[in-house]
């Protein structure tokens, strides 16, 4: 069974993809999918001896170019809709015990190209409203492949939560008749939750961070996607980003999980985005010291009501001197 | 530092509780600060030697009546506000190695009284805006007393859930003129996906589950609250509550985590609620089976959009033939 469904009481989509609890679950090393293909030997989902960045279709996709019919019939009570979308897969390295924070700095300097690339390919699918890249790393947040790798979605509309942004990115711009992201960036880009800074970019841990090491790295000017980047604003935002991983696992004293999402503009074409879109890379890493984990329980899950305990002033202190 | 702090970039509060950091995390047995107090012995949190339900102010609240003025001055740009609102305890026995499951029936029927009754002093109180009782339970859910025992939260504002249900049952209500609660209860009371029913209550795996094994408990008049609900119907949502806990523990053959949480109606002025709050209590256990978790990851974290690899129908088969 797959398909989308809606939820009535909350105005929200849900996607139900039944196969995918047949996806491979932790396979050991020298079963991985991801690895390279071995020359007369055995063929993996890569069918090369080696290669650098790659990107496919995920085999067990939750939204997919032709989905089939739901199985259930909607109703005007529950509508439903066919899966459609995109999920695909991007290997970072053909070396299986490494990590995006262990990848040589061109390495990283390339996955943004390629992120920016996929956006502006499957965007430009009809029925494809938003592409969100990201990276859910570490056994943690649930990863069941550990060669390091991330995924780009293609949704058929835009997610709640980069929706939410707009809409409160909106309601600013009504207001005060800016941008709210280049507000936060004024404000943070010297502050005292400022973590790292390059010419054209910074990264810091938010006001408002509903994990305790979160971190923004966003563009200093207004860029609505990564198509929008000029070279010197790429080179910036991959540095970076690599800056950060390397921080975070010197911090934490080990290869630190987290999801890393790129929000950027939607791809359909609804109304001009590119006034309330300002891209920015959010980490959210599931740690609130070496040995505890921040759960989203009661007052988060149910309430959606984020309760954090740990001040972003000392995370970004703490961050900072661990940064190198 | 408690405070409370805006996020201009979606709208949302959150609340910073520093002192959290140092709450007791999983005590061993004989240091239980929910145990009752020995006579001439240890003097625990509960100042008896013997209870039924117990509760008291939660002593690392993230929410209290007389919160500090918050340490960063607000801007225009990032609003704070002191930590104002309640945060209590409610103490399901006073024998440590029990369970909600494990209650005897009379138990949760006075624990339904137990929530309406503080649902009802908190939310009279000035400012308290929303009274959420919720269970977290379990370690995957991080929970770090094993004391049966769930929390009651009075928050300054209604959270971005409720808020959510609340403006998408408003919505339905201009577009139909029903109360789209009453119309999911209608639909779900004899179908592929009903778990539980009684005379005036209903438990069923919604058709949107954004959780495999996610139940949602009703009762099947309009009732915003439970301090609405008459004698019989709170003498049937407990009975379902307390029957759909131990079908839970015997489908999958241990003590089932959860977070349990009650929906009902805010406790502000800002409208008349009763017409578009119908009570409703959430029940979402990470499971995806025995033996795998759901992680919320990138789509669900930084996408708020909900992927889920089994069907509400085959969910709900597998739990009616666990009811017993």
């Amino acid at each position: 069974m797959t398909e989308r469904r809606y939820d009535p009481t909350a105005d929200e989509w849900v996607t139900f993809a039944t196969h995918r609890q047949d996806r491979m679950y932790k396979p050991p090393t020298d079963d991985c999918p991801l690895c390279p293909s071995r020359p007369g030997g055995r063929l993996t989902e890569v069918p090369r001896a080696a290669y650098e960045v790659v990107t496919f279709d995920n085999r067990f996709p939750s939204l997919s170019p032709q989905p089939p019919a739901p199985e259930v019939a909607g109703t005007e009570l529950y509508p439903v809709a066919p899966a459609f979308g995109r999920c695909e897969v991007v290997v970072y390295s053909d070396d299986h015990h490494t990590t995006f924070a262990d990848l040589p700095a061109d390495r990283v300097r390339m996955l943004v190209d390629v992120w920016a690339d996929r956006v502006a390919v499957l965007g430009a699918t009809p029925g494809v409203s938003y592409v969100m890249p990201f990276e859910n790393k570490g056994e943690v947040i649930g990863v069941t492949l550990a060669h390091p790798h991330g995924q780009i979605y293609a949704y058929p509309e835009v997610p709640p939560r980069p929706a939410r942004e707009l809409r409160a990115a909106s309601a600013y711009r009504d207001r005060t008749g800016r941008c709210v992201e280049c507000d936060v960036v004024a404000a943070e880009a010297a502050g005292p939750r400022c973590v790292l800074t390059a010419p054209t970019a910074i990264a810091f841990v938010p006001f408002w961070a509903r994990f305790p090491y979160e971190v923004h790295v966003v563009p200093r000017a207004h860029r609505p996607d990564l198509g929008a980047l000029g070279e010197q604003e790429r080179a910036d935002l991959s540095g970076l980003l690599h800056r950060l991983t390397r921080g975070y696992d010197r911090l934490f004293g080990f290869s630190l999980p987290y999801v890393m999402a790129v929000h950027g503009r939607p791809t359909d074409d609804e109304r001009d985005w590119d006034p309330v879109s300002h891209l920015h890379v959010e980490f959210t890493p599931p740690h609130r010291s070496a040995t505890r984990l921040k759960y989203l329980a009661g007052s988060e899950l149910a309430g959606g009501a984020f309760l954090t305990d740990v001040a972003p002033e000392r995370a970004a202190a703490a961050l900072r001197g661990a940064m190198g």
